[in-house]
């Protein structure tokens, strides 16, 4: 299999990209790792004798952090990201992976890879940790502001077939994000969608309160993409307070110092298990062909981490699977 | 002044509503505290010799947590929060109070009090904590699922004001809940608002992130009540999940039991600086009476709180100021 990575996208770029590719190289001799940007820079990067499964495709731009998404993917057509997605489009690879500006990866998607039949929207999907280290995925968690409850429903059944082909689960269960548990609860999008997805050839599971998703209560959830990027920015808000919060309390005495000290490796792990850029790779669901996209701050073992979940995708057929499905729909 | 407490809504009815009533009456000799419930029991709770500004108006029924809001407003018309309701809008008391039912007493808040001249839909607006400890009032979190630009303006000049009433704050500043600062972010709703806002006349300083809400970047933030319901139980799962495994953590050896034991009294001060149901008393703006929510597991000291804030309300000339504001604008 064939993974282009976009080597200059992300905070570490290209540095970790050419690490996490060098090291995948290594543990998966049957993965070919494209680094796809400036040759000039990346090839020393390389070393003298990279190893035969890593190669270079030359392209001479960058989309910046900062970039206008839409304009940046129209005009920069020689950027990584652009070449990278337009490997995918034209069949030279079977997934790219990208840690660079997330609108312009989404632009990408729908502009250079295209929709997959059958499919609105696409939706983003990333892992959100649980208490019980299992996981939900989560989409529409920002490609598409606005949603229509067709979207959700489309959201809910490529979620279910990721999480059946990926991870391996059966008969995955799904929960719409809500305000209540209750069928009648929610705002006109949720409501028109409870009805729709009571239909929908998956196992449906009723209405998810915001407060509940981190305990596994669904292995889907769906959601648009306004709610779902304020229900991840919030979570992600409360922990950074609350370990602030209890910086500042540690730091207040000397015996709270002293405690601080020996409690510091379980905090370091609670902080890990509750942040969701550790479970890196979150598919772009709808685009045909994989565009994985990795959180702009990945290091090293956070990219190799997007790459294992990309060969999983690969190697269980996931665009194949999801054509299928939304093909019998049209 | 005069406030009436639904004495029997809230998981800690009626005793706290009577024990806070019980408080407050000799705290502030000038409030005259009723108690709206059933005589039979509430009297005996009063004891012997009540105070003379504690008085019970008789109601016979109660709206339970699980009655259906509207049609329990219209049914339970000698439910204690109906009565209450209906004492604000005949001019027998200056405020209510209820721990009850949050979807029944927006009904009494729209069907019993009545809108104000000039709004189209009352907002809940709480208090979030904020890590400077200031705090930010937020609406709305729930009257109305969806909202129109409109009336996110609505809800804006309406928190701007309480704000400066309430708290005494000078020109207080009002955020948008959004996905990200620049203007052009977010779905159709907040797109329009934020045009709409630049124009109203209020200290407006743009999108605010879900992340950011907790650093008190703004006095006053606007959402509709899906997203505000999203991010406030976002908030509140996040930081149960990370005490939760905290508490994990801190009981998985001798040595950070023994720390944990030192570190106690810190984390129940972050707890409760975390917790938003601290800042008691949340009221229902935009109906022409001042209408107060208590969270439902209000004891009586958070009940004494939603007194205190009740209290300022009424004595700053809250509803007065909102009804001139949007008269004006009729």
């Amino acid at each position: 299999m064939r993974i282009a990575i976009d080597a200059m996208g992300g905070d570490h770029a290209p540095h970790a990209q050419v690490r996490s590719a060098l090291a995948a190289a290594a543990d998966w001799p049957d993965t070919q790792l494209i680094l796809v940007g400036n040759q000039e820079v990346l090839s020393p990067l390389l070393g003298t004798e990279p190893p035969a499964n890593i190669s270079i495709v030359h392209a001479d731009e960058v989309i910046g952090s900062d970039d206008e998404p839409v304009r940046a993917v129209r005009r920069k057509t020689n950027s990584s990201m652009v070449v990278a997605g337009r490997m995918v489009k034209e069949g030279n690879a079977d997934a790219m992976i990208s840690a660079g500006n997330t609108g312009a990866l989404m632009a990408v998607g729908l502009l250079v890879v295209g929709r997959l039949p059958g499919i609105d929207r696409p939706g983003l999907a990333p892992m959100f940790p649980t208490l019980d280290n299992v996981g939900v995925l989560a989409l529409d968690m920002g490609a598409n502001m606005d949603a229509k409850p067709e979207h959700l429903v489309q959201y809910a059944m490529m979620g279910s077939i990721y999480r059946e082909k990926v991870h391996g689960l059966r008969n995955p269960s799904v929960g719409l994000l809500n305000v209540g548990t209750e069928a009648a609860k929610g705002n006109e999008l949720t409501k028109e969608a409870f009805d729709l997805l009571q239909q929908a050839p998956i196992h449906f599971v009723g209405n998810i309160e915001a407060r509940d998703v981190l305990e596994h209560k669904c292995d889907v959830i769906v959601c648009d993409g306004f709610s779902g990027n304020i229900m991840l920015k919030s979570i992600e808000g409360a922990a950074s307070a609350i370990f602030k919060l209890l910086k500042e309390e540690l730091m207040s005495s000397w015996s709270s110092k002293l405690a601080a000290a020996v409690m510091k490796p379980g905090f370091r792990k609670v902080k890990k298990r509750m942040d969701y850029n550790e479970y890196n790779g979150a598919p772009l669901l709808g685009v045909n062909g994989l565009v994985v996209k990795g959180h702009g701050s990945s290091d090293e073992n956070a990219m190799k981490t997007a790459i294992r979940h990309t060969r999983a995708a690969i190697d269980n057929g996931l665009i194949t699977a999801l054509a299928e499905e939304f093909s019998r729909k049209e």
